[in-house]
């Protein structure tokens, strides 16, 4: 027992001890997790003014702030500038100054465009200036005004050749909150303008339809399910034009307007346009025959906007047919006109489209054609189609080959209008340009600078369409080339 | 004892475990307050960086970045863009453009506006480029520069009928810290400008006086406790003008500039302002009668400026009584008119305030009438007053009705002056205008977009005054009809 | 023994007792360790949050946005806007618009010009739209629009005097991907413009030398390491000039285009510019003697960018020489005037450096001379030079006094040209002009309002070089006095 016992003392001097120790140790532990617990709480407390922080001015306020003055800086908000610009040089073989445009042959008066690349002597430039507002109530206002100088002088003070002038005032209103139903995303406007529709064949700089002028419409009603509408009335001024008069000794002159109301209508990919127009006492202008000037007209539209290359292979694509009478005979520019006669017609077709036939080549072609007869004068005949087709090569991020080639036949039988001569042939143009981008990928990246060597022949008898068109020039006969460096800018 | 010792030894034995368990559990969480402790540790240091992050960089940094940008985006600093702009169609019965203007009637010449709604022909645009400058020492500068262009043609491309013109240039500099005691807020400027403190009558298109030309001022010198006052030098080109030759057979002509010293007063709500100006050698221009044309003129306005619709209720009004001799008789565009004689007076007075007279019923009165002696040739009479209201019933959030009213009478008595003939009588129209708004709200919100039909009709006499003005027109003869759709648009 | 096993039995209930209050402690702790536990894991959960908000929305996103928008405030990046305006008074002792220009001698016309403080009687402004863009590999492109007006009408409509034109429409791309070794840091640009490399002595309003036009180029090609080189073409339109006909009774004209070659080639602080030009059948131009209008030219300068005054004080400087030949004889407007001959020779110096002289007094001196030979005549001499110096003593941070001190030799033998008359003789011009800046500090601070008076002085002799210049004015003979206030602006 004595061992027991002494081992038991031993044992409980032992446990003691141990006992002791585990005493201190949960004390000691006890004041760490006390101290931890503090810790812990301060750690939260400062933790909840963090998040607090960051949730309120940091997320909410900065974000709200900054994505107010981001709307500034995008443009959707405040002032923002839109621009289409080009300038360069067209020098002819000779050194000077070359004739060109897209319009440049006898079918080019009636809208006839022909390829535009290496075929601009112009330095044109839109400045476009807009102002968004936002209001509290959520309605939403853009002005939009746009002044634009045409040049053909390479000179840097132009003040003599100026042309200076302002082609849009307008202000659009959206998101009208007492605006429901059918208006819910309807937009008004009125001012002067170019017709938000409005679509082109670019590489022939000529719009399928280009409507401007001064009025007021509305945008994006929403007739049916697959339904949307627009109705618009435009002005445009006839100003200065000379009436027959009871005394054939007197010029007299008078003014009118054309007035136009149109409607355009979109069902899916489809659109149709149509447009009546009325230009009061516009049949009293003097014309060349028996036929009076018109006073009315119609004109509309039907196209297709594709998603793709005609359905063969990605990209997108366009067709239109335009047909006009009267005043609507002019199928580009619409009631832009006034010299048409009451028998005037116009038929027009246009389609362009582009993809990528390879990784680096992109492919755009394009055709333009018109039919119009009395158009002018009794009998009158204007027949023209251009054929385009517009490859780029992308060499590198930053250059590619741009090739086009343009071909024209028209056959022209103005009866006299004008004092100009019945002809018929065909014009054809091809152009290489080397083209430099900040970045290339497809056709509508901008902006360009490009150098570029043009090639231009037409048959010798479109010369005597008229002594004061480009064609009628002395030295610019056909066989021609011109060479010339130039910009292209949009945003 | 062996019970006991048994259980001793139990006891023992049962304590050693428990000790032994809780040794284990106090390493155990001796290891986990240690674990803890490092923990807390670096929770710790983290938050101390997370809230110097914030503190720092996030709240303040960004702050001072986010403030200045929002200055740029608010128009504070940098660019800023404002405008006022109408466009739109002014069509009469006969579906052609329409005479008309404020300033259409035989009054129009000397300043008798009518009532401008639906009464607009033109797209007026002015585009004002501002750019604000802070710099290091607190001083501020602001660059301004105004294009402005009008035309009457609905076309989009009006090269040929351009006005465009830059109607302001100038700089004004404000927080100058070298400027202290009576200049402390004084603002100096010099350049081409509109001065900073004219004032309209803005359904009469008419400004009570419109100071304008080339110079250079201080605005807001605090020359007393309540006496804040602006001087000013302002230039304007009388040019070409026909001289009286010692050879009638000769047309000589000469130029020169009227001098126009201006001093403007404001005591609380009272305004007195003063103008003197010299032109030398203007009165050699060749007059049709015995009186010489002025060289020298005086011209003076006191005006109120009211904080509540003519002490009846909330709204706003401004009352002023001007008066001017000689050069001074302009009594709008003080220094405009060069063709005024030496005994030229005039005495004018405009007035107008706005107010609610129901909750949704707006109403704007104005007045403003004229008499005017010797103007142009001794003994002629210019006497004229136009009352006109414009009213509005706000409908929606978005449109409201707006009917204007306007009479004038007149009684000119020309002497011959300009081919005119004396006429007397009165002019009345009536507009109606719905109108839409993106946010309906007082007589200065816009932009708005409205269309209108006006009848106007005047006296048979006042055709007789000329036969070059509107009512000198044929098929413009009073009982005329007009219809439009116009935009205006002002930020 | 019953004391020991008394103290066994004590010990062991004591141990007992202090065990199971271990025990119950340890649990206790061991529950705090496990709350401690969870707050710590969410603690840290919530920091980990907190930090990722930190590191990424907060510091990161928030951050790069605020970075895109400040680029947008800075005009680093989208639309920015800048600026050269002045417009004021300048009227003479008569109180009527004096003559006056930096060309009003009658070297002028040949560049020779003279101090332009208190000797502008425009107003000239520039306003200069830029769009810069950054794209997704990098690359940069810059387009700029510059519109501008010159009017000396103080009127603020100036539709009728209207100079506004477009000076400028180009597009300059940098930071090409695809373009490496010497074109690392090479930009191209095409459209119209003025050389970036231009630069001028801001007090006789004359660069150095000018060269723009439409056109297309690459700058800072970096040929060797100290070696940048310019390459470009300029056109220039010469338009409408008369060539000698076969049939002298008909009136004939011709248009050509001046195409110049340039380049510009850096070298440390050195800089050789030569330029090469041509313009076809341009010396088919009718010319009065004997000598062909130039067809072709050469000029070229040499100039050194002084980072000091002239290696006396700090400051800057710069000093050129010019030669030009034919066509290149116009020796600052590069390629710019058709009638030269084909003999034409001139050489052109030009200097200038800014220092202070004491703390608050600045100094610029500057030369401008020429000597030019068979220039539109053969035999005609155009030889003159200016001596000029500004002086500015900077009262107070607002305001500081500037002088000017102007001298011009001239002495021109035309031979008939223009029908003006061989002159010899000389003009000095002094001006003091109190001025107001927002924060003075050197010659290039702008902008300033100035107040002056310049008394301009010259031999009799030279007003009969024209009768149609400003010196054949009658009245404007010398001895004048001028005074006026004008705002100068760019930023």
């Amino acid at each position: 027992m004595t061992v027991s016992t002494l081992s038991h003392a031993q044992s409980n001097s032992e446990l003691e001890e141990r006992l002791a120790e585990l005493e201190q140790r949960i004390v000691a532990a006890e004041k760490r997790a006390a101290a931890a617990e503090r810790r812990a709480k301060q750690a939260e407390q400062e933790m909840a003014e963090v998040q607090a922080n960051e949730s309120e001015p940091v997320s909410q306020d900065i974000e709200s702030r900054l994505a107010e003055v981001e709307r500034h800086a995008n443009g959707e908000e405040g002032f923002s500038f839109n621009v289409y610009a080009r300038s360069g040089l067209l020098i002819g073989e000779d050194g000077k100054s070359s004739e060109g445009s897209p319009y440049v042959t006898p079918a080019g008066a009636q809208g006839g465009a022909v390829g535009r690349l290496g075929n601009e002597p112009d330095t044109y430039a839109e400045a476009i200036l807009n102002y968004k507002m936002r209001f509290d109530n959520g309605a939403k206002a853009k002005y939009t005004t746009m002044i634009a100088d045409s040049v053909t002088t390479s000179n840097d003070w132009t003040a003599g050749e100026s042309n200076l002038n302002v082609r849009q005032v307008y202000a659009e209103f959206s998101d009208l909150p007492s605006f429901t139903g059918a208006f819910e995303d309807a937009k008004i406007w009125a001012g002067k303008r170019f017709d938000r529709d409005n679509f082109d064949i670019h590489w022939l700089d000529s719009d399928f339809v280009f409507l401007a002028g001064t009025g007021g419409g509305i945008y994006d009603m929403q007739l049916a399910d697959n339904w949307k509408s627009n109705l618009s009335v435009y002005g445009r001024s006839f100003t200065d034009f000379p009436v027959d008069s009871m005394n054939p000794a007197a010029e007299e002159t008078d003014s009118t307007d054309n007035l136009i109301l149109t409607s355009n209508n979109y069902f899916g990919n489809w659109q149709w346009m149509v447009s009546g127009m009325n230009a009061a006492d516009n049949d009293e202008r003097s014309t060349s025959g028996p036929l009076d000037a018109a006073d009315n007209g119609v004109h509309t539209m039907v196209a297709y906007h594709g998603e793709d290359f005609f359905g063969i292979s990605e990209g997108n694509s366009k067709v239109a047919v335009m047909h006009g009478q009267g005043l609507g005979a002019a199928t580009k520019t619409i009631g832009g006109n006034g010299n048409l006669t009451e028998d005037a017609t116009a038929t027009r077709i246009g389609l362009y489209g582009t993809t990528y036939m390879a990784p680096k080549w992109r492919v755009a072609p394009a055709i333009l054609a018109e039919t119009s007869e009395d158009r002018y004068a009794q009998g009158d005949q204007y027949d023209w189609a251009t054929f385009n087709v517009r490859l780029a090569n992308e060499l590198t991020e930053n250059f590619e080959m741009q090739y086009e080639g343009s071909y024209q036949w028209m056959d022209i039988s103005p009866q006299g209008y004008g004092g100009n001569n019945a002809v018929e042939g065909d014009y054809t143009k091809l152009t290489i340009a080397p083209t430099f981008k900040p970045q290339v990928g497809g056709f509508w990246q901008r902006p360009e600078i490009r150098v570029f060597a043009s090639w231009s022949d037409w048959d010798e008898e479109l010369n005597d369409y008229s002594a004061s068109d480009s064609f009628g020039k002395p030295g610019f006969t056909g066989d021609d080339w011109s060479f010339g460096v130039q910009t292209e800018v949009w945003f």
